[in-house]
């Protein structure tokens, strides 16, 4: 608290990286590539996850577990997703300890403990479950079969970064199996849908929905459907994805069904996640240069009432208030803290409070007191008001819903203004260089073209918008014939 | 479906482990000891985590998450606790798969990804997380720690059980810091408290609240309390546990405070557990040769309604009564299920319904239409009574708080009647191989004694309760001097 943040215009980088420590979100642990999530932090996450959750069972998603190891000979079954994997994957080779003859005090795996298969730690779970699935499935009836499950999961990644891309992450991965083609692609587009409007909603994080490129795509996956989000960097960050699967897991791992007519056929697949990679969009889309901004209903603390005092006598009057309006807004169904701790001084505390994104702050003085009011601060414009004390249980209800509101448009508004149409490569590269942002752009619709793009610009085809307008053009990098224009941008 | 259950009188072991395939709950997976916990049997888990979380949240403590992998080096920084677990690690030895150049479509891991320090899988936090608390408390004022973590852990059993003793396996881990011994031992205890309130009222499991001997204690505590249960075989189950680790992994892990009085202290520990294994618990104490028997407080679906119709006419009519029913239970927040499915008969979703456990079975029939009633069947005692429609929604919700009150009332009586108190050696080993349960006898407080019976009986100290009368006695075994009974059973 003593040093001020990193300013995001100085360092937008290590801005991130303080903040998500300082605020008390999450630290580097002793395992390279793994965090810690903090309390705070955690306490955001628990939030997103009970959202997700209730929407996943409102479209009539149950939860399950499957195993955290996935054996070799499983995870090779599905070729492309195999081949996707497998250089980020951590690999049980022993199961016992032994000590180490060699140095006193210290174990090493114990050679007999050798493993006849290695088992894979697992990165994504359709092996496994669609292993399981084989047992589950014999009949029409017996689908569609619409899991959920809420789990780690561990990628090898090189270069880490909190949150965002870490070696072990918690997500929800949903694996559903249906009996139609038509039905498992509903289901892929319902699932992006629940992402959007989780996304929008709760996170007030505008998103573009779209489809990947074949070169962007899940490894085993007919098609991809994403999110995008836009950082106040001006770059893109994939929020989540649904997939289609096609038939490929249920043919790597012979999942067949009876048919109501009698055949037999293999299921179609989906597959869909999000991850604690939201908790990193979720500050960077927001957040400032004095800390965290929060949406509030993702807020663990919406509103801290601090009190302003000199002395035991002054602070039980103030208490008194400030404990009946804490009670007024606890029975609004909003969660509020009063600190009274005399540790700190106020101002202390102000700065705290900013920190960690609390979006109300309410002081109480003396003088409010004797006015029967209470000044009420919002996190996201700082603007500062007086308001009486009677009814403000429901002033600061709305302004919380003001809030939510304001932080998204504000979000959409810097989207908006950052999605820019270009018709000549000079012109993407500029863009992507000082305005930043989306680039709309017409593309030949080749993986040489869009590889040739990332190596040059280090922009990627974000997405192909399912608002896509179908239009001739020419492609920006090759002049060949596009029929529609693609977002690409620089991303996370 | 086909089949009826084994029964428990023939095969106590088959018939739980066919009662837990067959309703649904879980089963084994393509990973040696590692279960797929079921839909359904997920179900169950999550209202026990809903529960004990809002108990964690009452009782001051917040949840966070720490890394699925522990160094080996810090693994190995308390001795005791590194011995206790060696035997049973997972380990990761490297990043990465590549092709398999002696097999065409095969991965292996790639020698060059060998980690320079082999990771453990965590088969309990206390190391990971022992070593990230060294960073967070410096001095007395950011002392009590009182965190908790929903996590998976890896114990590689070599005999596994569903639920009961499975390679990985879901639970909760608390791990606290205290700034006196005092306030640790307090905590090690109101959490045992918490656990014990849980199963008696939620898992209508009644509980020996105790203190494990130090043969039984967990590796690295100084003492462990526990709670034990008795299953319907007359074999005891730890339920939970609760650990004061006195200063052992603040020592290990150099976790200093300053002391308000201005010293340098080591800080106190505890931890405390519970697992997916209490769901091996809730079947095994109150299920029957029928199926499951759950309290309704855990039921995921806590009545069905079901109904007995003949054509379309008939169903709609009876429908139109369910559904009016099924809106008052919802009202009550009675969780209900209409089950109107016309491609099974009334008879097959009765016994659908015994073998899941569902507390309370609704049947609605023509006649039913006549009279205005309803058939309402309790699955605790089979009792079946006909009631008016008209207020049966608190009939309903009176009657669950019964079937909650009258399935722990039976398994408080069976154990009850299963504590046995002996005063022989002959005694002892009569009543473990006759009458089962627990038996309480005088032990002369050693290790030897303890681990000789065990031998010869198979039976351990489950605990030295903490309602033991201090009086003198002759240890079963040896006839040394006693001064209070323990608790013995053979246990799961």
């Amino acid at each position: 608290m003593s040093k001020s943040l990193p300013k995001r215009s100085e360092d937008y980088s290590l801005w991130y990286n303080e903040l998500v420590k300082r605020a008390d979100l999450a630290e580097n642990s002793a395992v390279r590539g793994c965090m810690v999530i903090k309390p705070y932090g955690y306490a955001i996450w628990e939030k997103m996850q009970q959202t997700l959750d209730k929407m996943f069972k409102d479209t009539g998603h149950t939860n399950a577990y499957f195993p955290l190891f996935v054996p070799k000979s499983l995870f090779e079954a599905e070729e492309t997703n195999a081949e996707g994997f497998a250089k980020e994957c951590a690999v049980v080779t022993h199961y016992r300890l032994r000590a180490n003859p060699d140095k006193k005090g210290s174990l090493m795996a114990d050679p007999d403990s050798k493993l006849e298969e290695e088992l894979i730690v697992r990165p994504t779970s359709e092996a496994i479950i669609w292993s399981t699935y084989k047992n589950w499935v014999q009949s029409y009836r017996d689908l569609p079969l619409l899991i959920n499950q809420w789990a780690n999961v561990v990628r090898w990644e090189m270069r880490t970064r909190l949150f965002l891309r870490t070696a072990e992450f918690l997500w929800q991965e949903g694996h559903t199996a249906h009996a139609s083609k038509e039905e498992a692609i509903a289901e892929t587009k319902q699932m992006l849908e629940v992402y959007a409007t989780f996304a929008e909603e709760f996170l007030a994080l505008p998103v573009v929905k779209g489809v990947k490129t074949p070169n962007e795509r899940f490894a085993g996956a007919d098609d991809t459907y994403c999110i995008e989000a836009l950082m106040q960097d001006g770059k893109a960050l994939q929020a989540g994805t649904s997939h289609f699967l096609g038939q490929n897991f249920a043919k790597a791992f012979d999942v067949k069904f009876a048919t109501k007519e009698g055949g037999l056929e293999h299921v179609w697949g989906t597959s869909w996640g999000v991850s604690t990679r939201l908790m990193g969009a979720l500050i960077m889309a927001h957040s400032d240069d004095e800390g965290l901004v929060l949406p509030p209903k993702l807020a663990p603390i919406q509103v801290v009432i601090v009190p302003i005092y000199k002395g035991q006598e002054q602070l039980d009057i103030v208490s008194e208030k400030a404990n009946d309006l804490r009670k007024k807004l606890l029975a609004k169904g909003i969660s509020v803290k009063y600190d009274n701790a005399d540790t700190q001084s106020p101002g202390w505390k102000f700065a705290q409070y900013e920190l960690k994104g609390v979006p109300v702050r309410i002081a109480i003085g003396q003088r409010d007191i004797q006015n029967g009011t209470a000044e009420v601060a919002r996190r996201d414009t700082k603007e500062k008001k007086v308001y009486s004390l009677e009814n403000l249980e429901n002033v600061v209800a709305d302004l919380l819903d003001e809030i939510q509101a304001n932080i998204y448009q504000r979000a959409f508004a810097f989207r908006e203004s950052h999605i820019t149409e270009v018709n000549s490569y000079e012109e993407f590269k500029d863009v992507l260089e000082n305005k930043t942002g989306f680039v709309s752009a017409h593309w030949d619709g080749t993986p040489e073209t869009e590889e040739r793009i990332k190596e040059e610009t280090k922009a990627t085809i974000r997405c192909i918008p399912l608002t896509q307008v179908l239009e001739d053009g020419q492609c920006v990098l090759t002049g060949k014939p596009s029929k529609g224009r693609v977002l690409f941008a620089k991303a996370y």
